[in-house]
């Protein structure tokens, strides 16, 4: 049963999905529609002067044409100024040289910070010791909220323009996260974003890479495809990170396409009114079929005109802490 | 004769001079003094809200500050929000994934997308299947459609400024195109604007960087700088690409200094009235002695503020096709 | 005794501070005040319409995210256009190719070139042969004005916070700079701007890293860091270059900590009211500890806030050259 969601958005930073309550997830959720209206307008001016003045800055320790244009685009249409800074990546978080560098950020005014690390916690460390609003864009395997809450929104969205009810939620949904589940953050951010909103969650993939006691999250396990989608409403390929190949972890692409492509032939295990996502960018005919990823069942380019609303309902609920919903 | 410029621009996309009539050529010629009005506003506000709320997207997978910038200058003046992606150059065109990070960029609703890409036809390959608006800024050694109309509107320009006739067209009049015409896109772009336009087209290189019947696309061709200045009224100098040599095509630095370079001596073959074109970066004191190239009659500086307002022009026109001219 | 500021500003260019009246320092320092008051705009529009539809220029031949995120934000805050460019260091000036660069820009109508290189005296040059406004970000060992600016009005605003004159300048005031003095354009720009105001001014470090005759300069030169800090109003630590390690001049790190270090141990030599100055970035614990950069005698990140509101300031006089104070 879903519950009211709060009017107000008290939290300072977006760390994870972990932290946040159904109630929080739903008021992103519910924010999102209104800027979606916002980047739809044609011939229009897609802007609107929330954050007029206030200044963004992305800083990506990972590079990331997607995430990171989506974020800007996000912040542009909220008529925020947007600064970015990249930086190498490197392999142990210094932490001193974090710090440093985001006081002299917030030095010069940033309001809000897009973060992406590839050392989990990163954010965190940086959100609990700083006063400007920290987004966690990715932080190493540990959580991606902004991708699992465009997720979460596009199904809810389809759920509710393929029925009757406009007020359909995912309670009760059975959703199939397929491929990788144990390194991926995407995988960890849908599981907490899922089982929160009450969709029954299940995880499919080699056995090697599924996460030991992942029941613990509250998803059900398979190895079996079959087993996955015989009841899925929404079916979710993880994409396969090639550079974890020949560790030991990872099938073969011959044997992984084998067993866990999501295809026209796998799809036959699936009821006909799944839907197919995926968080891009594809490795196509690897985790999923040109055919499907282009296909009527796939919400592939739903998901990314998705997320830059949802990443300007995030901004502004930050940003505007406390106040209440437009 | 000229012909009346229509009023309409109907065409999605800038792919290439090759299929524009001489009439929509003209519209864009036509179109851009106005934007260079804006560009030159002193100490005033150089925009016009024209695509305001539009999103421009340039997406550069060969390096060029020049053309990257103009454009990006352009689409600010016209007040514009803008995208930079940058790829590094590819052997081989990967259709599948140019498609997909064009749809990607779609689903964010960009509405122009301006493209260089090392592989002829890839703007053409994306403007066929998207809808967005396609400006080819380079593609391979095939076009350079705005670097043509911007040298095409610098040499009208010349000519109604240097003359009683304010509207002074390029009909009948001779420009001499020096250099690797062979592997130059430029080259290409510029005879069919020129010869479209009415001009007389020489040109004039050493015969293993002259193409093989190229007097079919409606040119002279020579290997004598003297045959080919003496009638000129405009000397395009084309920039020398110092990666072709020692590869059997191109003749020792010293020798092309010696046989085509346009300075003090060489020009002494050409009519007193003709000016130099160069669409920069110069390599100075090869193809273009210092001294010509900063002297009265180069058109070099022109030629770089023309491209912002040509830019601007094709912009417009574009993302407002079918729209009366203003 | 502190002479009145002109009301004018007349330059068109700031290349260093050696080439700057008393005045013309005490000018751009009493700008400051208003930009420094638009930057702290909290929850509103952190913008003044004072460049609008201007275009400024970051062209950065250096590394340098602090710097360049500073004027960046400085140019938005002017409601000025930006652009970057980017190039990678070369050990040799080519003259000629910045010179054709910079027409290039120029041609495209960009009013403000903001220009650090490792060449001292490229900003001398261009600014000779052009008429946009050229700001010096760094010039090789030459000069870096913006960061004295900026360090004269963090010591300048700290006298007039701690005491009860409000008028408070740096008349008389005693200024430590400690480090490697020979190396470095901020200390260079730093002795130029505190002399002029009426500061005095010992530079300290290890001998080799002291310039010959430094005295010339109208400076105490020791050796003793006792020395230095026994009288000092203020304590400018200076960065140590690592690279310079190795070379026969510096000496080893330990060696340099243990004589140099601004940290509590050598604090005590200092006068109880003394603060402590860093251009940044800090490498903790070498130059100054990191208990007394994050501490309450460390002025370290108002130099940050300070120095966007100062190079707001100098945009705008140079902008605006001949017109009146706000």
């Amino acid at each position: 049963m879903e519950q009211a969601a709060p009017t107000f958005w008290t939290k300072k930073d977006l760390i994870g999905i972990r932290e946040l309550s159904r109630g929080e997830i739903e008021l992103i959720l519910d924010t999102a529609p209104q800027f979606l209206a916002v980047s739809k307008r044609i011939s229009r001016i897609k802007r609107v002067p929330l954050l007029q003045g206030r200044l963004v800055v992305n800083w990506f320790h990972e590079p990331s044409t997607r995430t990171r244009t989506s974020f800007e685009l996000a912040a542009k249409r909220l008529s925020a100024d947007t600064l970015s800074m990249t930086a190498s990546s490197s392999s142990h978080v210094k932490g001193e040289t974090l710090h440093d560098t985001l006081a002299n950020i917030e030095a010069m005014h940033a309001d809000i910070i897009v973060l992406r690390h590839s050392c989990a916690g990163a954010p965190h460390m940086l959100a609990a010791d700083h006063s400007s609003h920290i987004i966690n864009a990715g932080d190493g395997r540990h959580e991606h909220p902004t991708q699992a809450l465009l997720d979460a929104f596009t199904m809810r969205l389809a759920l509710r323009e393929n029925s009757a009810n406009k007020d359909a939620t995912l309670d009760g949904v059975n959703v199939a996260l397929i491929g990788d589940v144990e390194h991926s953050r995407v995988a960890r951010s849908n599981i907490f974003a899922l089982t929160k909103l009450g969709a029954k969650v299940t995880v499919c993939g080699p056995v090697a890479l599924l996460p030991a006691q992942v029941e613990k999250l509250g998803v059900r396990a398979t190895t079996s495809l079959k087993e996955a989608l015989c009841d899925a409403d929404f079916i979710y390929a993880l994409r396969i990170q090639r550079e974890r190949q020949g560790k030991g972890l990872f099938p073969s692409l011959r044997e992984y396409v084998k067993l866990f492509r999501i295809d026209r032939d796998s799809l036959r295990f699936a009821p006909d009114h799944a839907l197919v996502l995926h968080p891009g960018p594809i490795n196509r005919d690897l985790e999923l079929s040109t055919e499907i990823a282009d296909g009527s069942r796939s919400l592939v380019l739903q998901q990314v005109t998705n997320g830059v609303a949802i990443r300007m309902a995030v901004m502004h609920l930050l940003a505007n802490s406390q106040s209440r919903q437009l």
